[in-house]
């Protein structure tokens, strides 16, 4: 998708959370704040979403010398694996685990503080569990997964990876071989390896970074051998929006299998898939265009 | 009132009002968005957001060539224009059309398409008339008025600039001299001269311009003769957001009476008075901090 004019407002009200949770200092705020026009002015429209803030959260962490995001990102894991036992329990319960976690993992979603400051996880996790969601392929989804023993798997935000935790320890159980995607380096809330450690992913599962700070999965900023490994991934899951702005392009979707979990958190990105904002989906590849 | 940081992303929210209504060209839109960057860059946090905001427009104006809030404006001077004969019916036959008049005075004021793009005029007339509203000195308002013949206003919004034209009528009724001040250029949809001919505010009351396009008053943008006309004037009704961030600034406002009549639109200026936002105001000088 390309970046439409709506995102400028939001490239600074995203830039004013991240200072807010970087500094108490009001004068490097302001600073901050101002020093981003220049990377905003440069937005090229032809691209989506993600690869302008991709730039823009670069900016950030430099003019605040620091990640941001770290301690909170450490909070939101924290939070999440106290959530653990009983979200294991809820899957395992239950009469289809594979649904079960692929629902809390679109949830799990939800819990995205580089756009909203706060979140209603529990609520979310309910509403994910006995609501329709908007766009729900999951036949599709375990058809397909029939067919497959290897799953590359793009994480997304921290605390969310401990609902991809679950999700993938069904996989696993159900004998499939996952390999789990995080970012090379912080960007924003994503998770990096250090991530995958605190909710304890490493053990479950084989994670790769993608050697790249980008927000989504932007191949041309990608090491050589991410790249190498997301051409030959046969099913792909993706998780978030920033992966479905960056990967829901028919070029690098060919003709694989992949699936996108995620919630459309902003009106532009709803308005793309004629959802209403906050939609929660499970939706494959050959949705509308594709 | 200071400028916020939480200003920053308002201001290209404000932009992109403007240049939608300015031109249906996508590319043109994208360059006026970038090409106010470095006016929002230049923001001086000490002043109140009006003033930045003054430079944003004279910027968009400037990019595109034109005053693109020229046809709204007119639009909303007629659509008010159609609402007189019953605004001004429940004037007349109401218990004390000065109350009343000054109620449908705040009510005008949410006729702002430079902020919102769309407005319940007709709900927003009857809660104006029908419910309290959050800061209320009606009392104190109309025991000042007692002591003043003179009466200076400032205006605001087209459209919002008919509800005045009721008011002014009342107060004429009165036997007040009003001299009521629109801005000198274009700016946002703030009333010029023109739309005081098209409401015909210009047959009821003498009306004076600021000599300036700056958004709210701002003394030091404004003509040597408004600054001496405001300097004298010792009973002021101000109207609008803008004006009072603007104005309500005691080095201004000094000994004299000025009532505020205004709604506030947005969370930073709503934060400032501590009300919550869309409270409808009508606030003697000396509220809080003055």
């Amino acid at each position: 998708m390309k970046t439409h004019l709506d995102c400028f407002p939001c490239f600074l009200r995203q830039t004013l959370i991240a200072v807010r949770l970087g500094t108490k200092n009001e004068t490097l705020q302001a600073e901050v704040l101002k020093g981003v026009m220049d990377e905003i002015k440069a937005t090229d429209m032809s691209q989506p979403p993600a690869y302008s803030t991709t730039f823009l959260h670069r900016k950030i962490r430099q003019l605040l010398g620091k990640d941001p995001f770290r301690e909170i990102k450490s909070e939101y894991n924290q939070i999440a694996l106290g959530l653990y036992p009983e979200l294991k329990k809820k899957v395992e319960s239950s009469r289809d685990p594979l649904w079960t976690a692929a629902r809390l993992a679109i949830a799990g979603n939800v819990i995205d503080f580089g756009i909203f400051t706060s979140v209603d996880i529990i609520g979310t996790i309910e509403k994910a569990l006995h609501s329709p969601i908007t766009i729900d392929e999951y036949k599709t989804f375990k058809d397909a997964l029939d067919k497959h023993t290897e799953i590359f798997y793009l994480l997304d935000n921290a605390g969310e990876i401990l609902f991809d935790r679950i999700l993938i320890e069904v996989l696993t159980g159900m004998g499939k071989k996952v390999k789990a995607v995080v970012k090379g380096q912080p960007v924003l809330n994503d998770s990096t390896i250090e991530d995958a450690e605190e909710v304890g992913l490493t053990d479950v599962c084989e994670i790769i970074d993608n050697g790249s700070d980008c927000i989504g999965t932007i191949l041309e900023f990608s090491s050589p051998e991410f790249n190498s490994e997301f051409r030959n991934a046969g099913f792909i899951i993706s998780k978030g929006q920033g992966n479905f702005e960056t990967v829901y392009i028919p070029e690098i979707i060919g003709t694989r299998d992949i699936f996108f979990l995620f919630q459309s958190k902003c009106d532009v990105v709803s308005k793309e898939l004629g959802l209403s904002k906050g939609s929660m989906l499970l939706m494959a590849r050959d949705y509308k265009t594709l």
